[in-house]
């Protein structure tokens, strides 16, 4: 019988995913478990978008062009426009989800045992993507003790090597929700210059940007052209994450034919999912608008809720839609296990993700969990309620 | 400025897309291009796939299980029940088109510098699937003159060593329209079964059966559960390549969960596109009875077209939509760039794949094209009219 020696390159599982058997059962106890482990928007997908699906007029569902249809490509174009990011059609590649582009940027710039730093804690599948392309995550620190804002640049360096070909940055931040300043940007575009790294920046949430704070793209910063690798998607910021649509930017042209080349290996992107992409870019502001003031709201009161709990440390996100807490707790893992075991308040509980997950040194996050406020307030408040009560059984 | 040491780990350019630049001038010049070089169907999707798509009624367009929706996986297991094949829903994960299948299988059995033994000439997305996942390819040629059937066993024994994980083969074989027999399927598990190493089947052809003769799959052979992984697609069977939607399959638990990392990472294929495949399994037998009918009779018309031409040798394909053509010249690199750049019959001229690109030993097959058959009888026969007059005036 053939074994996997390497278990699949040492993929890691999902932090979220190993409680998943525990929330079913808990379901199947007949208890309600309230989602606070999942970025899965509960924010209804722009009519328009979802209208254009409705109707196509396709009679051969054709590959589409490998690097995504042209007429999307340059409205993608037109969308950067407006944010003050100047880049064109050809410097696009539209990719199946932001997914896709991660994957792509560490296979294209990466050879196997290539090292990329990434502040931690981090979105943690891009454990996964490294992993499969061969490449070593190499962490930093942040503290929630200052909302997670960019660790000394000194620490960066110390960690650069010879095999050192990137820094990741996800802005704003999965699971931390903290958003790079202008100046914290500029010192990373120095540093990357300087020892002639790539600089990826996911900007997966650039749209929720919160408090009059506004998003600065790595793509805005002249002299950085070379090095700047944005990594994009449509699945948050129209509420369409099964649509699978992202895209990958540079400048760089030698990034871009080489991430063609993993491009034309798988094709092209879905085409349903880019019909539903192009038109969602005419979604009228006012649904942003909206969707910024729901986030505002539930963010508020779901740290203003968390902050009446003894002993619980939280950052404050101005940015995407997670936070990180800091619980009065041990092992969060087996917290989150024991809510879903063990716990109930009323007939509910709630489902967390821990944050060691989020973590690529061993050990950090042991007292953390994140939480994404996807949900509507009232369940935030209830949420909230049922995790103060549980800490006290929990303590005991 | 940073730069690309590995370029990418060498991925392969694809050996269809270097030339479509010359058919881009062509086509400015004026000249009309007939497409023989993609495996692009002219044949209609089914009206219930794209249907279904039109009525969907979606408000929030969700990521997917990551496994792909239960209900399409029950339904693509009572659709290989009819195959006389036997798998659960739980031995099947839902990809982004067989082409993320491949990469998955891939990556899970594969650890870097790990080998896989492939017979040449192969779809030459392995290469890049293969150079991605740092795996290596051993090829084994296979030979016009037996229709590229099985090579010899002792062949495959040869090229096995420590680093030797699997074996993999496409059936029916793009570009060779090869249908393996059951007898050679059943050699190829004794090989398998003896030296403990996996056997991938690219079965996305599948339906693609001519002659009367049945499609046997690697899923019907008893006692090679453990060592088989099918890849299988719904591109060609219903013409909706640009749903970007496939399957990985294997009762070999070790092998789905260890997969299901790879799928977690990405999240979720693409939730329209699975509606519409979903769909696509209640297309009528007709519609398939229809389409075998017109494959057979386009491959007919094809090779008794080309035989005319003296010097030309073509094996004579039993399955999928694919041919390979020995031509009497020495580099079809340059014949096909020549066809494009300097020759036309009557305003039109014929885009080719060049073989070569579909053998990894380097040098072989200089003399061959593919031929993909997914056009009109007529454009078939005009287009093998341009093949012989051109070669006429290229051998000058
Ligand atoms: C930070 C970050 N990057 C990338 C992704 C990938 O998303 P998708 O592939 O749906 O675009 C996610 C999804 O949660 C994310 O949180
Ligand atoms: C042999 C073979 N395998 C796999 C694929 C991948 O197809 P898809 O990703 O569209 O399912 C193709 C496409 O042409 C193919 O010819």
């Amino acid at each position: 019988m053939p074994s996997i020696s390497n278990k699949g390159r040492q993929m890691p599982a999902s932090p979220i995913r190993k409680l998943v058997p525990f929330a079913e059962a808990a379901k199947k106890r007949g208890v309600h478990v309230i989602h606070l482990n999942i970025g899965q928007p509960d924010i209804k997908t722009p009519k328009v978008a979802l209208d254009a699906v409705r109707n196509h007029n396709i009679e051969v569902l054709e590959y589409s062009m490998t690097q995504g249809s042209e007429a999307y490509r340059k409205k993608i174009a037109d969308y950067y426009a407006k944010q003050d990011i100047r880049v064109s059609s050809d410097e696009i590649i539209v990719t199946t989800g932001g997914s896709e582009a991660l994957s792509f940027a560490m296979g294209t710039i990466m050879d196997n045992d290539d090292e990329i730093i990434i502040p931690e804690p981090f979105y943690a599948n891009y454990n996964g993507f490294a992993t499969a392309a061969g490449v070593k995550v190499k962490p930093i620190v942040s503290s929630i003790d200052d909302n997670f804002a960019l660790p000394p640049i000194s620490k960066f360096e110390e960690l650069i090597t010879p095999r050192t070909k990137a820094i990741l940055i996800c802005n704003p931040g999965n699971p931390t929700g903290y958003l790079y300043s202008k100046a914290e940007i500029e010192q990373l575009a120095e540093l990357v210059k300087k020892h002639n790294l790539f600089l990826i920046a996911d900007e997966v949430y650039r749209e929720f940007a919160y408090d009059g704070r506004e998003h600065y793209s790595i793509l805005q910063l002249e002299g950085l052209e070379e090095n700047a690798i944005v990594v994009d998607s449509v699945s948050k910021r129209y509420s369409m994450c099964g649509a699978r649509i992202g895209c990958l930017i540079s400048k760089n042209t030698e990034v871009i034919q080489t991430a063609m080349k993993f491009a034309q290996a798988r094709l092209s992107p879905p085409t349903f999912a880019q019909i539903a992409s192009e038109a969602a870019l005419e979604t009228p502001q006012e649904y942003f608008d909206n969707v910024i003031t729901e986030y505002v709201a539930r963010r508020d009161t779901l740290i203003s809720e968390l902050k009446k709990i003894d002993g619980v440390k939280v950052a404050v996100p101005q940015g995407a839609f997670y936070c990180v807490v800091e619980l009065p707790i041990a092992d969060a893992d087996d917290f989150a296990q024991w809510l879903l075991e063990n716990y109930e308040l009323d007939g509910s509980t709630v489902m967390v993700a821990p944050a060691a997950g989020f973590y690529a040194s061993p050990g950090l996050g042991k007292n953390q969990i994140r939480i994404a406020y996807v949900l509507e307030k009232e369940q935030l408040v209830k949420a909230v309620q049922i995790l103060r009560s549980a800490l006290n059984k929990y303590k005991d």
